[in-house]
């Protein structure tokens, strides 16, 4: 009888030669998506609870999807929570500047409706 | 009886303060816009038919509409061209940098996939 081997929770992620333009552009063209990203960039490896959006649960983690598939985020299991941290250094060595100009435009535009 | 007044064929753009990051992003994040997008940051004023879009002519109004609506472009009829072009000083000054960055992203893609 062959052994068993512990069942792994691992996620799908694209590597950095598939990550696309379009689709980080897609993955960043949401409210809630754009939270999570900058909510990311200053916390570091953040559960999906942390992140406090308006959103149904299912909704969430929708949004943790697509930024996952899109190569925005990594996501990993650590015990039974799902851990998130942004993707920076590859988005960095693939498209440089991006990330922080989008990051700067929603801080500032976050700035300007309160 | 009274006098007719000429009729205006204009198209509804977005003011500056309308123009959200989100929507903006959404509009970048198709090939095809992306391409009308380096085309008309290379060449300036440029009507729809100058593009060589790989697609319908109704998917094409429809990349340049979302564009229009998004407030990346601007659209104006001259005689019976509809021109386009790129709403740069706008886009600058609501999200610095972020156009660069994104058409340098672009042309990077661009160069390694030739």
């Amino acid at each position: 009888m062959p052994s068993t081997t512990p069942q792994l929770r691992t996620l799908d992620h694209p590597d950095r030669a598939e990550i696309r333009l379009e689709g980080v552009l897609h993955a960043l063209s949401d409210p809630a998506r754009l939270q999570v990203v900058h909510y990311l960039a200053g916390a570091g490896e953040s559960s999906c609870s942390a992140i406090d959006l308006a959103v149904s649960k299912s909704t969430s983690t929708h949004h943790f999807r697509v930024l996952r598939e899109a190569g925005v985020i990594r996501q990993v299991y650590r015990g039974t929570a799902k851990m998130n941290r942004l993707r920076r250094e590859d988005l960095d060595a693939l498209f440089p500047g991006l990330l922080d100009c989008v990051l700067r435009a929603y801080e500032t535009r976050c700035v300007q409706r309160t």
